[in-house]
């Protein structure tokens, strides 16, 4: 809760439920991360929070933009980013969509297959292209399953590929995992990258670009490692790897732009128990998975929850949300404790939720409107 | 496939994901569980496909419906439903919607909770109310967990008070989880139920419904019970629970009305290997979990896939949605196989998608827009 969201939120009263986000805090995050890992060209993507205050914030700072699909492309250009400063970061791409992209002057494409190289090699002829290479992803909170991404050999392969069809093999990325709570993962997948760097210079390509993902972690109910220790780990990794040829670095936060910076204030729509002598009881909020915490999904993301009452006694809880979805619980298994003296018409905070909240909010699941946002 | 829709695709090519409903297969699912289950009266469940088209329809059948929010009632009543028709089985309900509700004419209510039953005291004099008991879901592919209900002893309590509040105490509630493929659990619960029916009795309150819920199993990749088996099952448990004074039984469907009316479309935009000698093909279609596929959700709901190489030699696949989440895979443990033959920029048509898709639709996560739908 910062002051501009305290005094928003005492000035208007937004009918819940609704998300302040603060983007202060967003050009905090920003400076932080610049700050701990200078070495890194910052794409911030855009799935995590697409709103134009956000991007317009961000754009303004210099940063530059990983997109996932061409909408997120015409948002950025939108906000008056430069062609240039945008990476078609999706594997998974339309061919009339990396076509519209490249018109629009984007240069920079991701892939992890023969067959998505080869609609870029006709729709973005000539564009620089990184190949996404799969990655362990212990140690995430949400992590990114084996989806995304080919194997080292492969990589190599595709690599000498892209360049005999006329593209500019660029460099390679992969993913550690979306809130990376043990930063070695990320100097294990520099090492295996590294690899796939002096094979390739062994076939005469020289490639000029390594891109670390995001997956910075961010404080939620529990402590994670500080940005600093990321970075420091990071960097001892990229030296080890690269040695005095560490090539151009990219990152790309999302999650830890902007997830800090807002604030979800809910309502108490109801308390009860199952039976008598029940421990737990229920609280039901007005938002739920289907209206934008669909990150609580197997309760993954643990946000901290805060009332008005706290510092009262508290007792167990699980927390769910006002769809009659019997997925539609938030927290049952992960200890969560509210005050006993909750009530129903009280208001709730869930913190930290600037990041994957908004758009993830169904149309309108059980007739429930979705998410609103506000931007300071 | 109805000839309808088929009709429809070929003169339209409608850009995908697109879902397509015919409304006559609507009208007919309605007529067979009707004729399944004479005794019932139907609420649809307006949350599996709250579309106007769906609700005029229904609404001209002479159906009564079951609503989630105040959103629902008031699609309702635009198709022209008389509210007392109109059942608020959410158990969960702000007290301003539950007076909202009651201005419009709504007069029947849900409930599993004292404070809940204080709301509708307060917001809705002399309403009829019936109060939701927990039972078992052992059987459901889409169990609704113990987020609704109360037990058997703290029901009939509630019934009382409901009584000594001014309330009509009507009837008990119960819901044997979604896509219910085990119809003894009908049985059980009513039996369930029908104990709470005697203990009232003797306290001098007659009950005189009994809302068996939804959970009316289609079928999707996998064989279910026939509705007539299902039907016969509930008859008979009502028969044995109580005999010739079998009271008014209402029932929610939703998923057995709408889902096999729907069929959506979607396109192929990449097929991949993560490596050589891969047996697993990954297919990436425009739409996924996230784009209104959200059933699939640790591969609960399996829906039939069809494509236009069907009868072609086929292999393993993990299919999976456009987005950059990892969590939007729909399959990738369930054994799915499609044919070897299947390209980039195929059409593959995902069956019976009616029920639970376009209201799940996020909008616009990663930059996809919501899914389009198209009634005939």
């Amino acid at each position: 809760m910062t002051p501009h969201i305290e005094k928003f939120l005492a000035e208007h009263r937004p009918q819940t439920p609704c998300l302040v986000v603060d983007l202060d805090v967003v050009e905090d995050n920003y400076h932080a991360l610049k700050n701990a890992l200078p070495r890194a060209e910052i794409y911030y993507a855009v799935k995590a929070n697409p709103a134009s205050q956000v991007l317009d914030r961000l754009a303004g700072l210099g940063s530059n933009f990983d997109v996932a699909s061409i909408s997120e492309v015409d948002r950025c250009l939108a906000s008056g980013v430069d062609p240039e400063r945008i990476a078609f970061g999706n594997t998974v791409k339309k061919q009339d969509d990396i076509a519209t992209a490249f018109a629009q002057g984007v240069r920079l494409f991701a892939f992890d297959s023969a067959t998505e190289l080869e609609k870029l090699a006709v729709a973005a002829p000539g564009a620089k292209v990184f190949c996404r290479i799969l990655v362990e992803n212990g140690g995430a909170q949400w992590p990114l399953s084996r989806k995304f991404g080919c194997s080292a050999r492969m990589a190599a392969d595709l690599m000498i590929e892209a360049r005999d069809k006329g593209l500019v093999p660029y460099g390679l990325s992969f993913h550690v995992g979306s809130q990376q709570t043990d930063p070695l993962q990320w100097q294990a997948a520099i090492g295996d990258a590294a690899m796939i760097f002096t094979t390739l210079g062994a076939a005469g390509i020289e490639l000029g670009m390594i891109d670390l993902g995001g997956g910075f972690p961010i404080r939620y109910r529990d402590d994670v490692p500080d940005i600093q220790e990321v970075a420091d780990t990071i960097m001892d990794g990229l030296v080890r790897s690269f040695g005095n040829r560490i090539p151009t670095v990219m990152i790309e936060p999302g999650r830890y732009l902007t997830a800090t910076a807002g604030l979800l204030r809910t309502e108490v729509v109801l308390i009860s128990s199952k039976d008598y002598g029940d421990d737990v009881r229920w609280v039901y909020l007005d938002v739920g998975k289907f209206g934008g915490l669909a990150e609580t999904m197997d309760e993954a993301i643990k946000y901290p929850i805060r009332t008005l009452r706290d510092g009262d006694e508290t007792g167990p809880v699980a927390v769910a949300g006002p769809t009659c979805d019997g997925a539609d619980i938030l927290y049952e298994k992960s200890g969560y404790r509210l005050p006993l003296s909750l009530k129903v018409g009280d208001q709730v905070d869930i913190l930290n939720t600037g990041a994957y909240t908004t758009t993830y909010s169904s149309v309108g699941f059980n007739g429930f409107p979705p998410l609103k946002e506000f931007y300071l």
